[in-house]
């Protein structure tokens, strides 16, 4: 927006950082952690505003405490939904507002996706995406990345099991991609029925190169007693192959084991009735391969994890909790420019391209681009041309394409056809079938490019 | 109310500063907007507390950005509504227990119109009034004459077109009248069926000698093809005449111009159906008279400025929002003492007299002192004795009055008759006309005095 | 919680300090109170956070200014029953989560009965108890306690009057405990049919030997002129003999009047109705022995002190309200440990033993240990043998006890029994009745150890 100062890094994704600037950031915030109440001349004069459009307490206290321990202050609008918002404000406005002389950088938290893309897009200053409804929460899974990393004292190569619903929790799809980036191994220990999702396991396929294999669980005791264990690796399979037999990867060693809370609001009518949810108590700690593993949660828990291991060494979950406030001091820190982290330009991301004809192809109707009217354009994100990977720019849901259209030559092509090659990603249109097409106005490229 | 001290200037009119503190308002401002995180020594120690009855984020936002970037502290009650107030406690014991040790001034926000004034009457410490219904809003009145004076280097003389809402909209009452005083010029565009309303054609008139004419828009372009142009000036009518013929003022500069939503919150039913409203775009831009107008708006807009003006250099209304903290800052730091631009004793308003005979006469359902049912007492401001102007001394609102009476002696006279002269204030009694008298046991005046 | 540093202090309840940690408490914030704003150089870098489950924005303004004006930070969660407590998360769970990093002290404001002692249990930093249903609220006993000696230079030997509601009202439970506990003398004045319960009137008598005598309020005016006014004092009853005559104590100097507000909210229905509730204004306060008395109120009020009294030098309730934020500097400085007056171990307190047979024996519906559901156990406090006096360990309720089993020999014994002088507290089980006993499998005591 701004045309007289660069375009601020912002933290939308977690795929906004490289893996260099990560873990420079788990070592600032250690050695803030070493006395929180040291700092406060780090950020004097800097304000961080909390924007939130639906309420996280504990999400926005955690921000807010870190930014005054860094000695700036903070203002907060706890519930937007009831404020500018109702006076039909845009999203991009209010930012432009806030952003421009209210505040040094603002912390976003919004029911719909995508919504922390759109504002950075606007903001004059550093956005921290607290939260867009289901898509991303990247201080939340940088906590957990620096938790495991202050106690393991590294992430790549260690075996990290997920528990509990893989299925609808956000917190382990993020934290899933983040181990699988970082190198980490994935053990999947779904309640039934909450297996993680096709689009997740194809992600971590296609991204990482994990592939999934079938686990030998027994020494990991009452936990995986009911489920199916999955292994999962960004190892090269063929060095795998030599670890495993006919019974699967043999799990003898477990660093750590992430549970996670039952997602109960977003099940369908009468899902998950009927059968107990996990829980990991005693004697599931007991485990043969659990002796040296850390129990992790994102918290707040119900009753997947007994008070009765509260007080066993290996339960982190209430100082993976408290490490919250060092790591978003970091951040906070490094964003407001009082901490030499970042690389000046922001990693290069997935290139994006404006929607200049047809409606929006956003499939989903929580998605920033359908739920706000002022002030938003389409915007397609092309993940990977060969095979064919678009998404929408902010939510990252993946577009159903079945033909590709080019908008000079009005012919349309099979996503996989040479013919598709010299067409510019500026020129493409997609749609979900020939018949879309063809309602377009667009006729089937030629024999020579055969659809 | 502290014997103690001397009391404290309030800032709840825009009426309550001179012209020249608000030239030194400016100037600090602008030394504060050169780096607004460079003055955090100004107000060590000193704390605002956001009294807000009902929400307005932005503007919240906005002083407590200013507040802290002072260096001074915040204490928040962003909905007094639902808590203190639904004990029961009356508005002049909240100022006098938060403004007596937990805060160095008050900032609040009510939608009864008025409650600032009275607030002030109570409070040990300064009161800044952030809106009191469709009454004042002071400081966003100075954010405006701020910004025009930054962009202008000046206010007097400049013609500044004010469209859309010209009738329901606080926002341009009140910035009207402050162009006035300054000795601006105002271009009145209003949405068709939303002129100024009368009362605030007259005060234009009476109090800044403010004349309107009609006006030869052919070089306004699309903004005023709509619209019948009104000029109003404050300079002599003789002076005028010089400039305009039959076709009325010529515009060929305009300075800014300020635009307004619709303020649909307040229309009756039915109202502005049926008509589009004014839209500012490209094209209106592109009129000859607005080549070098800037583009001003309050914030939160809606559409009647579109977004493909957002990039032009002429665009200033996010600007305009972001120097709502450094003339905050500038505000609150001279009412906290901190910045030597005040006059010690504010200067002289209206003079006001309790009530002491009859009901409250003062006509606005919505003022507090119809709102409010403890700790208020009815006040009225004599603005004028001849011609006679009463207003209500918390909402301002203008007295119906038919007949005066006097209560020593017990007679009732015409407001412009002689024999009211002697009358001093506090013996006025105020009533709609004369029967009302009569019915209150007041008995015409004397042939020598006629009523 | 963390096993590496030593449990804090907090402040649950006033009889958590001594009397003299109450006097140095005084003094500190009568050096705090002296400039309020030049103390921000006491507690940089820590942060308190105020955690309110129900609203009550007075009390939490003053906190955090007091906070503020120590240079510390504050976050805030104004309204948490919506947020953090809708996912199910439990009360212990929440405090160690943001006493966990995110705060230094912690400030809870919660409906039920005993959630800070609660939360005391659970939390790794100080908890200060802002109001827990209505159990306790100690900064406003503490505020209360140390106007009065800021006014009369001491608090023993006082006659104090209360009057008002003194059957529903915490505050002057609360303050009628910390007076006798100081020494002074207390004067009933009650609104007709809402006198001191008889647990209050019990406890003042066991705990402090404080009698009632009837008192012969001929001098004390209006005010008792529909009052039965009672005297108690902690002295001895025959040295009090020596003052009082058939007429009752002779009331002839009042040093503070405190007056409450009806406490409506929690009145039956019909209760309170068709009587006037008492009212403080000047033809009160003229009676010959109020002539020195300062007068008192909590606030907010409603009608029970007129505001024609509010310019009178004895009404001091609004320095009374503006003396909470030093008081609560001195209480978050000490327990901040940035102000060395508490003693290292917290006073011995009554001790607690976990209920270990049968359901919970507390009669609160609202206490916590019966509104909450996880990470609370039922526990008793022992706070005499004999007589045997039982109370629930969290709201403080008396357990109606009618016979006490010993888990180890499965007999039951009468409260005053020989029969139960050796038996271990940890051992004992208390019921309703014997017959309750019985269906507990518990006997009757032998002939030896008659029931």
């Amino acid at each position: 927006m701004p045309e007289d100062r660069p375009q601020p890094r912002h933290l939308v994704s977690i795929d906004d950082l490289s893996l260099a600037e990560m873990q420079a950031l788990f070592e600032a915030a250690k050695e803030f952690s070493e006395d929180l109440t040291a700092h406060a001349d780090r950020c004097p004069g800097r304000i961080a505003a909390s924007l939130f459009y639906e309420p996280s307490t504990r999400t926005r206290l955690s921000f807010e405490s870190a930014m005054l321990r860094l000695g700036g202050g903070v203002i907060t609008a706890a519930d937007m939904s009831v404020s500018s918002a109702s006076k039909g404000e845009s999203l991009a406005d209010t930012v432009r507002v806030v952003g421009g002389g209210y505040a040094d950088v603002l912390v976003l938290r919004h029911p719909s996706e995508g919504a922390a893309r759109l504002a950075a897009q606007y903001s004059p200053v550093p956005v921290i995406n607290a939260g867009d409804g289901s898509h991303e929460h990247p201080t939340q899974t940088l906590c957990d990345l620096y938790s495991l990393w202050v106690e393991r004292g590294r992430i790549e190569g260690l075996d990290v099991v997920l528990a509990g619903d893989l299925r609808y929790s956000r917190t382990i799809h993020s934290f899933a991609f983040a181990l699988a980036r970082f190198g980490a191994n994935i053990l999947c220990v779904p309640q039934g029925g909450f297996e993680l999702p096709d689009y997740v396991m194809q992600r971590l396929r296609e991204e990482f190169g994990v592939e999934p294999v079938r686990a030998n669980a027994s020494k990991m005791g009452d936990l995986a007693a009911q489920s199916d264990v999955i292994y999962m690796t960004p190892q090269k399979p063929h060095q795998l192959s030599l670890f495993t037999d006919a019974k699967g990867w043999n799990v003898s060693h477990v660093d750590a084991v992430y549970m996670t809370r039952p997602q109960t609001e977003r099940y369908a009518e009468g899902e998950g009735q009927g059968t107990e949810y996990l829980q990991l108590g005693k004697s599931a700690l007991a485990a043969d391969s659990l002796r040296d593993a850390v129990v992790m949660h994102p918290l707040p828990r119900r009753d997947e994890i007994s008070a009765e291991i509260d007080g066993d060494p290996r339960s982190i979950y209430f100082k993976q909790a408290a490490r919250g406030v060092p790591i978003r001091m970091a951040i906070l820190a490094a964003l407001a420019g009082e901490l030499p982290i970042l690389d000046a330009p922001p990693a290069a991301g997935i290139p994006t391209y404006p929607v200049v004809e047809g409606g929006n192809p956003c499939p989903n109707p929580n998605c920033i681009s359908n739920t706000e009217t002022r002030h938003v354009g389409a915007q397609v994100a092309l993940a990977s041309r060969l095979p064919l990977r678009v998404q929408c720019a902010y939510c990252s849901q993946r577009l159903p394409v079945g033909v590709v259209g080019c908008r000079s030559s009005r012919r349309f092509h099979d996503p996989a056809s040479p013919g598709l090659r010299p067409v510019r990603p500026e020129q493409m249109v997609f749609f979900v079938d020939a018949a879309a097409a063809e309602r377009a106005g667009y006729a089937a490229a030629s024999a020579a490019h055969p659809v």
